[in-house]
């Protein structure tokens, strides 16, 4: 298993980037301890370490929108990684959208650029 | 100038995710705090807080490879963003390639799959 430097953050998570492994485009951003790596690794399936419910987190468990890794990159300090996904779903984003990143920053303000896939609703159930 | 989530994490730093504005390629992942936010913002030019140096750090200060502003997209949260960038000199990471993410997970091993730039003691000097 390759290793991955967790002693670098305080709280032994690092960032993992997921990009689309056809587009090219930027996902979502999550964070994985030593487990979800490993996980992740084992099963083609992408992990994290979810910071808010503080438990292992398959991502899709409860929306089916699973991410199939295709590939998965290193960087040159071995403390962040990029999973090359195939997105089950079209969707990665709670929100609904393809990408988390569906804003762009036009002078002061954020533009809308992504497309709506599901609605959260139906798919999580009203909170 | 729009407001990002930085109270998120305990030391006022979040993950900006640089990503070439043509290829799509992710070139690094670097930190941002609320000052070298502004300063990418104002001036167009990639900055970030360096961990190691505890400081403002203008990317390609040292070596000239500035990253142009291209883009800037936001995620869901407001805790992370994506500079999609216009990298000079062709490489964003400081072993000489074109990206950080220069090595691919095959099996139990890296796979070099980047092509280097350039010869990082040419540009930083002997170490």
């Amino acid at each position: 298993m390759i290793q991955l430097d967790f002693a670098k953050s305080k709280d032994g998570l690092l960032p993992a980037i997921v990009q689309d492994y056809l587009s090219g485009d930027v996902l979502m951003l999550a964070y994985i301890n030593q487990e979800s790596w490993e996980k992740t690794l084992q099963t083609g399936k992408a992990h994290f370490w979810s910071r808010s419910r503080h438990m292992l987190w398959l991502k899709g468990e409860t929306s089916g929108h699973v991410q199939l890794i295709r590939e998965v990159l290193v960087d040159c300090d071995q403390d962040t990684v990029v999973f090359k996904v195939d997105q089950l779903g079209g969707a990665a984003c709670h929100k609904g959208y393809g990408s988390c990143f569906y804003r762009r920053v036009t002078d002061d303000s954020l533009t809308i650029i992504g497309e709506k896939v599901f609605d959260p609703s139906a798919v999580y159930g009203k909170k």
